[in-house]
């Protein structure tokens, strides 16, 4: 029986995938140089396509990196020369804490409570905050920002840069990008791809701010500053050998993506989030972890149970059924459900049957 | 015709990688949780094949980072507190040297004549040297230090810690790891292996250093710290998600090397390079960039002619022969020839024949 991942990340990959991955066998990917003309043209066709399906506006940057965690570090080093603020919702708002911290830099922060309503006007944001950093979709515990929260910041707070993490809500997450500045995420959730390459995007005021953080004489790192990175994505290019697979495989996932179209895919990760939450709201044994509803994450589902979902997380498995074990401390007491654009209605609907 | 890629990385595939990664789409490593037992044990498992490779201590080190240019600036946020020292022999030694300035490091440099017989001990290396660099093999002109000589850096200076790029050599290169501190490299070049994975080996010595910075509140990094990156690799995890494909197929190719054995990889080697120079140095048209004999790489063979090189790459193209363009200005007037364990005696006699 073949299993089905919805591990929150890596994850099911996309149903394509394995054909697109035979592809780059057969297109001899695996040697192409990435100083050479194909590449160039992968990459700027990569960024274009990238930019056409979450409308990202013109004059911002898109630039390839490792991992979502190295765009935690890079944004600290570019865009905060004393102090950063930091809503924390979770363990991965944390760690970009912690990463801002490690830099000695100046950092507050809000504590979501992540079980009653919340009203993030009552986070007090010093204007000295440098950047504002938001994790939209906590990976960790399904606590999900609104985006119209997200983009009232920018408003209230002009002169901050909005850092967004999206790694476990793109593509779905529907963000005016003219109103955030740093964005990023990694291939292996909503994508469906193999773990390994790390996507940024970047305003024109971060540029700004980290061209002015260089000249004043900031470590804003080496091979993979933001004007480094720029520079070289401009022509198509990448500041050290990149993992040239990894772009030609999000490059095809992007095209099918495109023709399925992004508001198809949205309203179908809310069906799906639909058929979970439904299923859960009337089960007796399990409930979503987050209260209040509308800060529940359509694309990565927490569930606590009233036994240890440790039971539940080996029963599906004998089923060739995988979810996530819950986040750190709270491996056994609840699992998560990825709703990501490979995953179908027939998928969940199996899933939960076997709950 | 199937293409011959004599590109100096990335390359032609290891013969087998082909295979491994249709293995892989089988057992499904693109969904694979890099927090689950079966990465892990993936994880020590490769470390210790590439341990017992490579005749590496055990009390050293070895974690994954994206790329070999990752690795320099690791080595300069870890190890280097106030100077480094640099032997430049190319670009990529130019690179290092780089890094470290743009780490506000004070850094002094000993610069190689290429075509002059070498005498290292000529270069005055300031006691104050907190890592001394070597780029054991220059992947921009071919131009190869002995390992002999770096072996010696040690016993001169106890108080440095030695730093060796081994990108283009390894595993051809023979080095004495109990004489070396800080060694890394990637794996699309003599490894064979699609870009997107970089490997750093550390000795006590070095993760001392990264503990006395960081005690002492110098910036090590957050994530890809040493400390970081030792924790997490002893229990055969990442502090990130990393590439997890890439870490499996590099698995797999160790164990084919192994099968080999070492040995006869390096024997075979030095023929097929004996066979490239041998041509070489009867031709009338081409010659070797390296004047020295004993500094001609084996493993990145350059070569410069009377005419320009361009027309000789694009005739070898028409061949399916694709051979390294020069490196950066030297793009038309040399060609780079990679000689790693993937290339036959065969195919460099197809390459020679059509000269």
């Amino acid at each position: 029986m073949k299993t089905i991942n919805f591990t929150p990340g890596p994850s099911q990959l996309y149903p394509t995938v394995p054909h697109h991955i035979r592809t780059a066998l057969q297109e001899e990917i695996g040697s192409l140089s990435h100083r050479g003309k194909i590449f160039e043209e992968l990459f700027l066709r990569t960024v274009d396509s990238l930019k056409t399906l979450l409308s990202i506006p013109s004059d911002y940057h898109v630039v390839f990196l490792s991992s979502a965690t190295e765009g935690m570090e890079r944004i600290v080093q570019n865009c905060v020369e004393q102090e950063s603020f930091h809503f924390i919702n979770g363990a991965f708002s944390q760690k970009f804490h912690d990463i801002s911290k490690s830099h000695y830099k100046k950092t507050q922060s809000y504590t979501v409570d992540i079980q009653k309503p919340f009203d993030y006007h009552n986070a007090f944001i010093p204007q000295s905050a440098e950047v504002i950093a938001v994790t939209q979709n906590e990976t960790s515990n399904g606590w999900t920002f609104l985006e119209n929260d997200i983009h009232a910041l920018k408003a209230k707070n002009p002169n901050s840069l909005i850092a967004v993490d999206i790694v476990s809500s793109v593509p779905y997450v529907n963000l005016d990008f003219a109103k955030v500045d740093v964005v990023f995420f990694s291939v292996q959730k909503g994508f469906g791809l193999p773990a390994g390459l790390g996507v940024l995007i970047m305003s024109p005021q971060a540029y700004e701010k980290s061209l002015y953080m260089h000249k004043n004489k900031s470590i804003i790192g080496s091979y993979h500053t933001f004007p480094t990175l720029i520079k070289h994505a401009q022509i198509g290019q990448t500041p050290e050998t990149p993992n040239v697979l990894g772009i030609y495989l999000f490059e095809k996932v992007l095209r099918d993506i495109h023709k399925i179209g992004l508001s198809e895919i949205r309203a179908k990760t809310e069906q799906k989030a639909q058929q979970l939450y439904t299923y859960l709201n009337a089960s007796d044994c399990y409930i979503p972890l987050i209260t209040p509803v509308e800060h529940r994450s359509k694309t990565v589902i927490v569930v606590k149970g009233k036994e240890k979902l440790s039971v539940l997380h080996e029963k599906l498995k004998t089923k060739s059924l995988v979810v996530g074990n819950g986040y750190g401390e709270e491996k056994d007491t609840q699992i998560r459900i990825a709703n990501f654009p490979t995953h179908t209605p027939l998928q969940i609907a199996k899933l939960l049957k076997y709950f």
